[in-house]
């Protein structure tokens, strides 16, 4: 998965991922009409409203960009409808061509994780094995601890796909608790910085390393904290980061490159609103969500680009 | 949410809550392989297997015990299928009188926090409101901070719904995290004493407290754990504590008096596969599922009954 993802990163000189939020703030209102029209004022006819969206999003930044990030939460919204079209956002954008990071921040001990652990392994079945949620990689909370994520490093080292833990979180309230000041035998350092070791330790193994020298377990670090990059990419110098927080959230360009490494490699940054909202942003219509979008996404690249 | 639960809890004198785990290991062969002769081996058959147990459990200990608890990642595990035995052993239970506290486990930052709260209010669609999820309370991971916990006390206020905020887990991988030592103005203590402050204050207003003394933001506290009940009951006086490990996990009846009050209330301590893999420990067939598993809920109740 690290590999392949930073392959394409490559290959489109694009270290950026398309977040696939689609909020009835930024699907069109007449998006969610049409539907109506076809199933009724349903859960059904929303989630296939989400579904048309992010096809068209999808459509437009295939060949942009080399991933994207549908949260799984909006689509858990709208109950199995939702989550329907979540899978069939995975399978859609796999067909395009895009890497698929499933935004799922599950966490829980250890015989319920390896249950989690489905989204990127098969259920073993009747003797057979069903592939049925099957994100390239998800995102995993890390506040239960080692057993939490053990089954997922158990799948890595078996099969082409990623984790990204959360380590600081791009939000505000992250602060409240990731931020608290942990005292160890290595003397007093921010919490956030002592789950950057966690990370780095468990994905510091040969079975899961990749050949460009970052791990299968990558680290979930907010843009929105533009110091902390630096400091991290020094505390992990094998993990990947997915940055969050570009545009929309308040983070620019300048705030991301010391996430990166010395040859401009080691991240990808993540923009939701920003691009698949850009058609709103513009003052245009609902025939404007793809065209918008690629826009918005190809500006990121280039902002991006300059500073790298 | 909170009194209702109480109610229950004193009416039937059992601060017992099961819960619903249905692994391969705990489901009997027989079960998926009657589901595979209606729906062939599919994930469809499995998750009518999970159904199927599930019900005769929810049968067993309706009126035994005040509430049950899925933990959704045995269904997500199955997908769409999974998933929507989910929502009908909900169903299920509720109309046999049973409270249903969803494992769930979210977090997220703000808007998509909101997002996940759909699991204990209705959607708003086309200008209706469509209950989906509809648990009675959810779990929740407190990692992200207050704004991933803001969207749902906004829920609570309005509606007869819990949150049970994750502090200190029944796991052993707990301590990576959890037991971190925090250095604040208070001094220095565990990080778990921290996150229970701020569940604390979280549910400290009025218009979230119970008529009993109790919010309805309430805490995850695992029984595996003894010596830290009485220390989290002293911090959290108006905190409820949903309680695991008991059994199966290795708590006794001994170890999770501590983190009842005074009065013997304010908590309620989960069994999973010590009740519902009941009939396999005793070498029973499948058809003592149900007896099995009532059986292991009174001698629960019993057990615990003797230390309060």
């Amino acid at each position: 998965m690290i590999d392949r993802l930073m392959e394409r990163i490559e290959q489109l000189g694009a270290p950026v991922i398309v977040g696939l939020d689609p909020t009835p703030e930024v699907v069109p209102e007449k998006m969610f009409e049409d539907s109506a029209k076809s199933f009724g004022s349903s859960p059904e006819a929303a989630a296939f409203a989400l579904m048309k969206f992010n096809r068209e999003i999808i459509d437009a930044v295939a060949g942009v960009v080399p991933a994207v990030k549908p949260n799984i939460a909006f689509f858990e919204r709208y109950g199995l409808d939702g989550l329907r079209a979540y899978i069939m956002t995975i399978e859609y954008a796999m067909g395009r061509g895009l890497m698929v990071i499933g935004d799922v921040k599950r966490g829980d001990i250890g015989s319920t994780a390896a249950a989690y652990a489905g989204h990127i392994e098969p259920a073993p079945l009747f003797g057979r094995k069903f592939e049925i949620w099957n994100e390239d990689a998800v995102t995993l909370n890390p506040y239960l601890g080692s057993d939490s994520i053990e089954p997922f490093l158990k799948v890595l080292k078996e099969r082409d796909k990623g984790i990204f833990i959360l380590v600081k979180t791009s939000n505000e309230g992250s602060a409240d608790i990731q931020d608290l000041c942990v005292k160890s035998e290595n003397g007093e350092a921010p919490l956030y910085e002592h789950v950057a070791g966690l990370v780095s330790k468990w994905g510091d193994d040969k079975g899961l390393m990749g050949e460009r020298g970052y791990s299968k377990v990558c680290a979930v670090a907010g843009a929105t904290h533009p110091d902390i990059g630096a400091r991290l990419r020094g505390l992990m110098p094998h993990t990947f980061f997915l940055v969050p927080g570009y545009g929309a959230q308040g983070a620019g360009a300048g705030d991301i490159k010391h996430f990166f490494d010395k040859k401009g490699r080691g991240a990808i940054v993540n923009s939701s609103r920003g691009i698949i909202g850009a058609w709103k942003a513009e003052g245009k219509g609902a025939g404007h969500v793809g065209k918008a979008a690629r826009k918005a996404a190809q500006r990121m690249i280039e902002e991006i680009g300059a500073v790298l």
